[in-house]
């Protein structure tokens, strides 16, 4: 029987998803706990080789196995063998022949920014902090300019293996959340906020997230005029996009299969 | 000249934050972070000695020097000596006989428990997890029997060396926090909730506002009426309460002097 996993994972500690000998990697850490539950050397197949402190809600797996355990049940087993910042979310039969890799899907990314005054020690690992004002609605604007489909070449780090640098991106949206909080007697706690960038497409070219958020801070803090981003998208340059955004605010919301 | 450090932290790595010699601890951090600056052996003097595992938004600690050195600019002269765990939020001239555990106060807590089927890695160290189900309405019930002037010795652990179990509360709420998250295509993501008690008071007891989380767990699963809290105060008797809450879900969230 196959085994599809639904992952969540803080990857802080970890050089990324793929196996690497002698590093800690989620791969590693998921082979680790089937190989102990199943009672015999196990590999899961990743969707996602998300980098080194890049995290996931809901990155997917996929394993074989005879054993007669319910597929619902494997989450419970698994998650009793995996440290805490690896949890997996949810196990269910998949067909034979389902490969998370090569089935087609859509893939939802967030990336968050916490911009405020000063760092706060509870984001350090799963926000990019940028102090400087950021003009959210530039970036909204910007955004617009790459939904629908594109080629990505200027969005894209070097070492990427895709054939083509054509994507189609679903949507993007930018919002920001304050961080404020009321106090019991009527006077706000001002906290700062959070800058969340979600977006969803058919595929993303190495770095093409953190790029293009890296672009939409560029687009916020005045350094790239927002009405200039189709053009620059057009021009599949890479050194007139944004540098690529710090790993730890990036996060893998959901693959989603067709 | 005194200064009044506002000090945010996240309590996972740390003993606490009371010194201890050989054992990492905020007070530690500080002082550590403080004679490196000045130059000279310094210590601070913290408000709230936060338990192991404890967090804070905005702790109070202050310390004196001679140094000419805008008050306002100790938040950043601080920081790039202290860990990434540890960030001071704001530094200011404090009167020279201001004592940050002996004037007079206003505290707030917060105590966030995740609640939903599966652990989220995200929130491993900064909330308590808890999959069962739980009455928020009941919990919001039960939350007002605290309010108020009251005798809480049935809210506090042994140890504690406090001349008067007596202490105000100013507020409790009880609110639940979604996690879900919008999809492009008008699904929603269900990734259950968080469900946060907040209290202001005069003071607290040692591990009392653990106390009371853990209590209002009982009323929230049902194992304590919520009808019967008032009386469950007033017995001022610590085995009718419910356990002590891990610290993982506590946050010292503001201390405002009156």
């Amino acid at each position: 029987m196959r085994i599809k996993l639904t992952v969540a994972y803080d990857g802080t500690a970890y050089c990324g998803w793929q196996l690497q000998p002698g590093m800690p990697t989620i791969e590693g850490e998921l082979n680790k706990a089937l190989s102990d539950l199943l009672g015999k050397p196990a590999r899961v197949t990743g969707a996602s080789r998300t980098d080194a402190g890049v995290h996931a809600l809901g990155n997917v797996a996929v394993f074989d196995t005879d054993l007669r355990i319910p597929p619902e049940k494997y989450l419970y087993a698994l998650n009793s063998r995996l440290p805490d910042d690896i949890a997996v979310q949810k196990s269910e039969e998949a067909r034979a022949d389902f490969h998370p890799r090569r089935a087609a899907c859509k893939k939802t990314y967030e990336y968050t920014i916490l911009n405020r005054r000063t760092p706060l020690p509870e984001y350090r690992n799963t926000a990019y902090f940028y102090y400087g004002s950021l003009d959210v609605k530039k970036m909204k604007t910007a955004a617009k300019a790459f939904c629908g489909e594109h080629d990505f070449a200027g969005f894209c780090s070097s070492g990427s293996q895709s054939k083509t640098t054509v994507r189609t991106i679903y949507g993007l949206s930018v919002n920001e959340k304050p961080l404020d909080t009321d106090s019991f007697d009527g006077r706000l706690l001002e906290c700062g906020r959070k800058i969340i960038m979600r977006i969803q497409g058919n595929g993303f070219l190495y770095n093409m997230v953190r790029i293009i958020a890296g672009t939409l801070i560029e687009v916020g803090r005045g350094a790239i005029p927002s009405e200039s981003m189709e053009e620059l998208i057009n021009s599949r340059d890479r050194k007139r996009a944004g540098a690529t955004a710090p790993a730890k605010g990036l996060r893998l919301i959901e693959i989603r299969y067709l």
